[in-house]
């Protein structure tokens, strides 16, 4: 009935999520307001984890991507059957270890770690590092010695492959911020160079090729191409590389133009890739991680709002101004991505009208869509917008000092407060003076 | 020597900032670092309010745009000689309070006031609420009378004039979140409604035309429309609007580029329009505000980062890895603004390089600008982004869990710690669980 699975319609006509009632949940945490159904989000990653285990046996991980959505509950939900988590910041692995996440299941990723970064992460024991850059390998090998261990790396690798655009193409994604490139030899001269360390152990390789991507060749090419890099070192400088990590990327509903494949269909496409592929070069089967984060968390969340006005300007438009926006969800401004809204105390109503959903924001780019289909809405009524859990809160910000709203997490009907609405207080909490 | 007056050469040729040395200051608080001109900030607001006297005698208000950048110590430094603040939500309105600064000096803002922020300021006693719609115009009126108080009120008004495109017109503009629009008479009908209401008082009108603005015609325009309005309300209602707000949006430096007027030129050529206008409409000289946010506080400030890694792919682009970027400036991710960056340990040193300056979060867009000057930098040295203190503390975010830096105000080359920098617990202090 609507684009994402979480949501049904109630007893009382309104929008349920996780079989909670949207409407009492706004009055009871007040608005705006994030919501996510932990239920879903715990299938998700039992998916990915059964998907997996059908096309690898053991011989796998699931690492949930945590910039999509960090907050120390959330390591609770996707700590099950041995799924990882990767981080790209002291701050995100800081949260995890203080939910109890063991920092051995932990991927420290990122285009700039500092020292600071680094030594803590080899002091708490991450499974690894992956590594973007010269600087950054020998800054690891350095810290690791001083501190008398051997860090684990895998190298951050641009395939080439660029999934960025409609037609994907195999050019330009060497202009990246990310990683080292097959094309100029720099990634192989890396991993000459690597193996001469004393204190870092190459263990892998990774790649990431885009985000909301809905196709599954382009996950093919990237497979062939690092299968066949695997083979190149193993022919060249006769090291085996134990392990793959594919990244993530995969497409999700944001509106019904989105046409996401299943998730074992998804993973059964790139690993029948990844098999055939070392069937060719004549190399064992890796270990093989994946690292799945909007795909996790976007669908089960939604934002509601409450509407404040509703400004019609005859033969031009209707802004519908919210008591959010740009501050919880910076994704218009900044992508000018879509979303699907609706009404949560008439969710079946007729769209009939077509709105542009303003922020509360004091700038005129703090939309959260233009053109949205709703029905003919007035002051005072609640407004969500779907498909929010991923990069909504994480981006989140304090623009105009405007409070951060809470996170109220759902299982099986019941609500439960798992980050509370900032304060007037929080916002000044490190002005000194 | 550089596009900001705050910056300078030292002794030792390093950046020096309000006579403060820059390499010093990062040795002591750590980057990333924001740093701020207190004298330079002062110094405007003075040139501000001696540019409104001359050109108004005592008729005047200078409100600082809290939104640039709301920190309590900025009411401390903006708080002379009856300098008012506009406020855009309850947390600017909190902090500015905190700070001991007059409510009664305080404007509120926002073309979505909430209740309780209605509440709040009605209580604290703000100077006035700029009202955005219909629907707020009530709910003003309504929560005044409960708390039997009159609020005083001014009506944000859509003059026609968007000076957002360089050969400013006067369509389109009608299309905004903001307001109430003269074209269609929303404005006019608005007013004569809000004359029957019983708890607020009308007491002006104000306007805001755009940002970074540097012709002075679009704000003479701007006025012209405005004191027309004035005209024809006290011509068909009888009424007289005493107060006029212009708004702000005075274009500031980013770039060698940018070529703003100075401040008296500014003030003096609207002035003199709206005293032109009034003499021809046969009206009283309005009591006339403005709000300048960037350009008070924009240029005082550079934030400080340490280089990470530098990413030279031949052929393509030369990448510069810094400790920061979108998560405390977003505004290359927003608008693709442009900066300018120079190298705080030899700032004279010749600009060879062609460089793009990329942030340290997870996020192909972490920029902070494509093909910037810089001489050949290498890994570990300082990097400094100039006119940084608008809007960038500000839109700061935690996203990938980066905590904010620490903003510390230089005066007489003595440095004071404002705001601290975050830590790893303050990012998980509001997960309950």
């Amino acid at each position: 009935m609507f684009i994402s699975e979480s949501l049904s319609v109630n007893e009382n006509g309104h929008l349920a999520i996780a079989s909670a009632d949207v409407v009492d949940l706004a009055k009871k945490y007040g608005t705006p307001l994030y919501i996510m159904d932990e239920d879903r989000i715990s299938g998700i990653c039992r998916e990915y984890v059964d998907a997996m285990r059908k096309c690898c046996g053991e011989n796998f991980m699931v690492h949930y991507a945590s910039k999509a959505f960090c907050t120390k509950y959330i390591y609770k939900i996707i700590d099950i059957d041995g799924m990882g988590a990767d981080v790209v910041s002291g701050g995100e692995l800081f949260t995890a270890i203080s939910a109890g996440f063991p920092a051995g299941k932990v991927s420290f990723h990122g285009n700039n770690k500092t020292s600071d970064e680094i030594e803590y992460a080899l002091s708490v024991g991450v499974r690894e590092f992956i590594v973007d850059n010269r600087e950054e390998l020998h800054l690891i090998n350095r810290i690791a010695k001083e501190k008398e261990t051997v860090a684990n790396i895998s190298f951050r690798i641009k395939p080439g492959v660029d999934a960025h655009t409609h037609d994907f193409i195999k050019t330009g994604q060497i202009d990246s911020k990310f990683g080292v490139a097959l094309e100029n030899n720099e990634a192989f001269d890396m991993i000459s160079e690597a193996l001469e360390l004393s204190n870092v152990k190459l263990v892998g390789l990774h790649c990431h090729i885009g985000s909301q991507i809905f196709e599954s060749e382009p996950f093919a090419e990237a497979a062939r191409v690092m299968i066949g890099f695997i083979a190149k070192i193993k022919n060249e400088l006769g090291v085996k590389i134990c392990e793959l990590n594919l990244g993530g990327g995969f497409g999700i509903r944001y509106t019904e133009n989105d046409d996401p494949k299943n998730i074992f269909e998804t993973v059964k496409n790139f690993t029948d890739v990844v098999k055939s592929e070392c069937r060719k070069n004549n190399i064992d089967f890796p270990f093989l991680s994946i690292e799945p984060g909007r795909s996790v968390v976007a669908e089960s969340g939604i934002t509601v709002y409450t509407v404040g006005s509703v400004k019609e300007i005859r033969d031009i438009r209707t802004y519908v101004s919210i008591d959010g926006g740009m501050t919880d969800n910076p994704r218009y401004a900044l992508y000018g991505a879509e979303y699907t809204v609706l009404l949560p105390e008439r969710p079946l109503d007729k769209k009939t009208e077509t709105v542009t959903v303003a922020g509360r924001n004091c700038e005129s780019g703090d939309l959260i869509g233009v053109d949205l289909k709703l029905p003919k809405v007035k002051a005072g009524e609640l407004l969500a917008v779907l498909t929010t859990g991923a990069y909504n809160y994480s981006m989140a910000s304090n623009y105009n000092r405007v409070p951060r709203p809470p996170v109220v997490m759902v299982s099986k009907g019941k609500d439960k407060l798992i980050v509370r609405r900032e304060t007037y207080e929080d916002l000044i909490k490190n002005d000194l003076v």
